[in-house]
């Protein structure tokens, strides 16, 4: 039996790169909680150096005893640095500093989901080559512990379909529209004022983001790795308080999903809003909250929510990583890297290219809604146009204007063909008696 | 790099004892995946013997190729064999089977609450001093990665309070009685119709295997043990359909909850059936489907929902720790120990006894509900006493009742002490105006 008393404590020393929100999370944890940790750990972690462009900033936090740096060099050549936090975000310097650190004989951590939807095959591979690891787990889902879950937990699972809901900016935005009926850019603007969302928001509400996460999430649930162009992504912008209000009435919550299957050997992947029951558990995840839903063919259904973003959250997932890295390094010898854990589920040489679903190929239910002249025969003409493009209709909806010209029409389909689909909203935008026409995508097997 | 052709593929051996429902899905997954975990792991698991007492019955799945034995010797003597699947359940011969296991230098994995919940504490030590480790995720919340994620992802954190809706059995049967409005005995008797309860359902019903969880979650969440006999259980015999409606009415769902919590330096750790508001997402769990809340001070609020129990899903947990503990057989040697991942997160001589907090030490809201006589001043002589208690009244419902002497009373109360709702509890029962009074615990904080 082991003597704590007795026996010596390692210290082990790691460093961070990039010195913003996540990085400071990262500093004030490893400072409060670095007694604890020797406790659950057996070693002490000392955050040696910090790299950052920007190192005389206050982030409100203690750096003393901290080796502060803008040359990064420090870091690669400091042979007593074990493991290197990255958290600088995007795909240069990132990806460079990464290969560097593994040359060097470091193992990285980091929270990067486009450097790792777009490089992580390459990262990977060098990884093994070096005998080294990269942790993840704050990439996709912040805290939520989805990847090493797909990893670890479910690694015998085949999925029906993983669905999530992976960017939290969009969910609080979707959220404050359905809950307290604002119109999108004033729940942007909120999200803003209150930290939900960045100064520059594009990549959170074009769907980029939750697109680079769903990437991820493919090669782990799939073992194959998507390109990140061949993704559909379609953000929230289009969503008007109107078709919230519409979705609400007809009991579906409007949410921006990343939804991933396997459809006859190629991969359905793809990133819109989509209705969903709201009595789904995965409808009633609110806020800037995430989600992964997974199906799979042991488990059955499976629902991960946490935090997927902010400060604390995502450098607890950090640290996470780190304290299985720096417990692995004192377990296993470089030569032994055939057998280290696989960082996607997959050996990355077996890992293949996806062919991957055009988004036309597959068929769903979908809410359409236009904005048409108040005319007797337009709902005919309507009809029509979805008749001829094989769309069967389900039911109809008008909401009643007080004024104007135009009035809302809401259709929901039969299954249908998104090929159809697309053909006929290409007909109704051009008839003139249509002002405005959209498509949400519905879910109702959720 | 890599390369898996030329890479000779290791095959690992294992053996199972115990072939009763869990012990047929982790057969039917290590034939089913066999070709694909070879893909996952670069290893090739070879289920190599089975251990029961009756090995003749027909599990409805092939074992062709295996050793059937019911001498558990041919499993410890047996050199070629790594890891022993322990799915007997119970505390004995479970407990000497591990050790020896253990002692024949092989590693253990298991799906026995009872078992890590009683003995957990001797078997890691034995397990250390071997130099070899026990994996039990299978053991609470069944295929939900909660015990994993504990130990490897949320590793920083301190928590507020963990919540577990953590027996199957009982959410179904209270699942079935809110949405369906069956009394106890009818639910209860579907739910063994169905396979969700067994024939002898008093460990579910009662709370105990909820407290064995429990038991195990306060021990990675806290770094300290619990004694079994220190947690108070109570079940769920005593809820009648008359609570459900009053539940619903009142906006509250009712579930068997397990919570944990460290109050003032002891471990507030108990079972029992509590009124969750409706609209929070754990009342939304349903069936027989389990989840656990953790409420850390990094990660903020996190949910993991998943099956509990079932062949397939809790075979699916089996078999993630197989698979993580063949790997690290390759990569870590014997003499390491001291840094081997610690199965309870934190060190085993590290963990002490805890201190329990008596259930009269705390505080919270209350369901009282009361049958009584329909007369004047009966209300007012309930309310004395539960004043004389120092018991606030919140509100209080009462049920018109077409005919009979006794109606149903319920009070909500503010903030009171558990010690004064028994004594105020036992004085109504005593009371000739009052037939039957009971209390649900409300825990409005979730």
């Amino acid at each position: 039996q082991i003597d704590m008393q007795k026996e010596k404590i390692l210290t082990k020393k790691v460093a961070l790169i990039g010195f913003g929100i996540i990085g400071t999370g990262v500093v004030k944890i490893l400072q409060q909680k670095r007694e604890e940790l020797k406790k659950k750990l057996g070693m002490d972690v000392e955050l040696h150096t910090i790299c950052d462009l920007n190192i005389t900033k206050d982030r409100g936090v203690s750096t003393e005893g901290i080796h502060l740096t803008s040359d990064v060099n420090d870091i690669f050549n400091n042979n007593e640095i074990e493991v290197v936090i990255e958290l600088i975000g995007g795909y240069e310097p990132a990806r460079s500093f990464t290969l560097k650190a593994l040359d060097a004989g470091k193992d990285v951590v980091t929270a990067n989901k486009a450097l790792i939807a777009v490089h992580g095959k390459e990262l990977f591979a060098h990884a093994a080559a070096c005998g080294r690891t990269i942790g993840f787990e704050a990439s996709t889902g912040g805290c939520i512990p989805i990847l090493r879950s797909l990893r670890e937990s479910y690694t015998v699972n085949n999925y029906d379909y993983i669905v999530g809901i992976v960017n939290g900016t969009c969910n609080y935005i979707l959220t404050e529209m359905t809950e307290k009926g604002l119109d999108f850019q004033t729940a942007l603007k909120q999200a803003q004022e209150l930290g939900f969302a960045e100064a520059d928001p594009t990549f959170d509400i074009e769907g980029v983001d939750s697109a680079h996460k769903a990437s991820i999430l493919a090669t782990m649930a799939y073992g194959k790795t998507v390109s990140f162009k061949n993704i559909f992504h379609e953000g929230i912008t289009s969503i008007t308080d109107d078709d919230i209000s519409f979705a609400t009435e007809l009991g579906y919550t409007i949410k921006l999903i990343a939804y991933i299957r396997e459809l006859n050997g190629a991969i359905d992947i793809r990133v819109h809003p989509a209705m969903i029951p709201s009595t789904s558990e995965i409808a009633g995840v609110r806020g800037a909250l995430n989600a992964v839903q997974t199906n799979g063919d042991m488990i059955g259904y499976s629902l991960l929510v946490g935090n997927g973003a902010g400060s604390l959250p995502t450098a607890s997932a950090v640290i996470g990583d780190l304290l299985e890295i720096l417990r692995d390094r004192e377990n296993t010898s470089l030569s032994d890297a055939p057998h280290y854990p696989p960082p996607l589920g997959y050996r990355t040489d077996a890992l293949k290219e996806a062919k991957v679903l055009s988004l036309s190929e597959v068929t769903g239910e979908y809410y359409i809604k236009c904005s048409v002249i108040d005319k007797p025969m337009v709902l005919s003409q309507l009809s029509g146009v979805l008749g001829r493009h094989e769309i069967s209709i389900a039911s109809v909806y008008q909401k009643e204007q007080d004024k104007g010209e135009y009035v809302p029409v809401v259709i929901m389909t039969h299954i249908a063909t998104e090929e159809n689909i697309q053909n006929a909203l290409q007909e109704i935008k051009k008839a003139e008696y249509c002002k405005i026409a959209n498509i949400i995508r519905v879910f109702d097997q959720l």
